[in-house]
């Protein structure tokens, strides 16, 4: 049987979050929707594919404390941190070079620790058969989602359709994939819909942990390089100091643009799972449960007529009053009210607090 | 040359300020508008017609060390506890009791503490003429604000227009009361607005502190009986339990209802001095100062296309983001979200929180 590790992906900082979101607890690290964070939830979704103690964590050193407490089943040596965000692409060698000293044949799987699935059945059939296929094949494979909608926030996978029987996969639901398409404008988003072709990129993937450091090492030998640098200090005294020395050079760079565009051994398998990245409160929203007038509420809210509207104040009461459309997110030192629709310009709000150097909000 | 004293009604509870308001802390104990609490400015407002040591402050004993606080200037004697509140008759004929005692023969200015005027100069003319009438005729006098708008939020009174030779006082613009209109509704308020003369009730009264007390012993026999007890008591040690033995017995009741509208001998004039009750949020936005985009601010807010509303956070950051037409108030434990005009209901919110004997929040 395969052995299977993971690795969770959890150091981003979630700044369409704000101001939920911060910069010692970013998204993952929160109940954002129902019970559990959503790190804690990405690894109780691996339940019975993945044991914690073949699971790995990338975080950095701000979360690191925050993150040991929430996955207490994690060994604490699977932690690992990054001195400084490099993007996919590091974070992902990194975790491979730990892998590799428990199972160097192992599968590993790859997933960001904030996003959400709601058919969990499902999502393990899709998993099983992308493990299996990833053991056999020696490919690269990711999981394309199942578009429902025009969506201009994520980037999409095209798959090649009319392989036949040049794919041996194809009748387990897994295609090769043709291209990668970044975030679209509404357009091309439309004709994407429309294709029937084109899958929402992710970003999971299932990977032989050998597989993945030789194709770092072919399509990014420089940060390969590096990496042998810190593979090679893991377990001594300059493990620390390795680490910080190579990224230091190491060049920002995600697992998609710097190895799966380059590479042509690259499989996709169509998840349809109830997925979503939850990128913004409007999202959030969406996929939350709703009172009788389409309310989803945390706290006390007295609401007289409200309507259609995210209200977030576990602290605080509130009362709302003729109120409609509105996402409201009240948290101990700032208050955020978006007009439903909006949500993605949370992100304008970081940018304004960075530029003012109000450092106490980030 | 008159005598003139004041009293100043400041013991309301403003629900329809809450949150800001509460028992402890009502609207007209904050500022709420520019800079001074609203009592302070009331005070402030009757400078040069009124000394202070002649005025008279009628609170409860929840406000009362709040208040001492904020007109330090008013001796500690003249301002006057009620037991409990029982309308506006009551509170005036107490405050009668007491002004008589330094002078008798003085005349006396009744202000609700929450009103906002910004025609100063104008006010003290009108109030001038007020009191000149009021010490040469034994007369009630009451000022009635000239209508801008068909409110339905306020009382209005009626004026007899076509007295001529039998006024005397016409030539002042005083004019002889002919009715007292509750609140109105819309299309009512369109009818005594198109009439010319209907004006606003402002709830401030002008009369000889003797003639107030004989139309209430006329009028409100009852109370009067029950206030000639209080009277006897004033300087004694049984001073407030009989007060409070009297308010245990004393109905409910307005100056309005209980004198104004059965006495013959009650004179109107009209006042265009900037005159607002501030009776609601929406009637604050009106009367604020508002930024290049139409929002009234209090508070560190970064704005994202956010037009005409109203937020208040001095103590939170906020982020608005689309925001329009809504009135935000935050504070220490309570956020109101308020659709622009529909602030009237503000007073739900507090009726919620006294059925659910949520009495922190009142």
């Amino acid at each position: 049987m395969t052995k299977v590790c993971a690795v969770i992906m959890a150091g981003g900082v979630g700044t369409r979050f704000w101001p939920r979101s911060r910069e010692k607890s970013p998204k993952q690290l929160l109940e954002v929707l129902g019970k559990g964070t959503m790190v804690q939830n990405t690894l109780k979704r691996l339940e019975g594919i993945v044991a914690p103690h073949d699971t790995f964590v990338v975080t950095n050193r701000i979360q690191r404390g925050a993150l040991l407490k929430q996955v207490p089943s994690v060994p604490e040596e699977n932690i690992l941190d990054e001195p400084v965000g490099r993007n996919t692409a590091p974070c992902i060698g990194l975790a491979a070079l730990h892998a590799r000293r428990i199972a160097p044949d192992a599968v590993m799987v790859v997933l960001p620790a904030d996003h959400v699935i709601t058919d969990l059945a499902e999502f393990h059939r899709v998993l099983a058969v992308a493990i299996e296929t990833a053991a056999e094949s020696g490919s690269l494979l990711t999981i394309g989602i199942h578009p429902t909608r025009p969506e201009t926030g994520y980037g999409y996978i095209q798959s090649l359709t009319d392989e036949g029987a040049h794919n041996p996969y194809v009748g387990r639901g897994v295609m090769r994939v043709k291209a990668f398409a970044e975030k679209p404008n509404l357009q091309t988003a439309e004709r994407f819909l429309g294709s029937g072709d084109f899958l929402w990129n992710s970003g999971t993937f299932i990977w032989g942990v050998d597989v993945i450091l030789r194709q770092i090492e072919t399509c990014l030998p420089e940060m390969h390089g590096e990496m042998m640098k810190v593979d090679a200090a893991i377990g001594t005294q300059q493990y620390q100091s390795t680490l910080e020395k190579a990224y230091g050079v190491i060049r920002g760079i995600s697992i998609d643009y710097g190895v799966m565009e380059k590479s042509d051994n690259v499989f996709v398998i169509k998840g349809d799972f109830g997925w979503s990245d939850l990128g913004s409160w409007d999202e959030v929203y969406l996929q939350s449960g709703k009172d009788s007038s389409g309310n989803s509420i945390t706290g006390t809210v007295i609401q007289i007529e409200t309507r259609d509207s995210y209200i977030y104040s576990p602290g605080k009461l509130v009362a709302a009053i003729g109120v409609e459309d509105l996402i409201v997110v009240n948290t101990d030192d700032a208050l955020l009210i978006c007009r439903k629709g909006r949500s993605q310009e949370v992100k304008e709000v970081s940018d304004y607090l960075k530029r003012k150097q109000m450092n106490e909000y980030l």
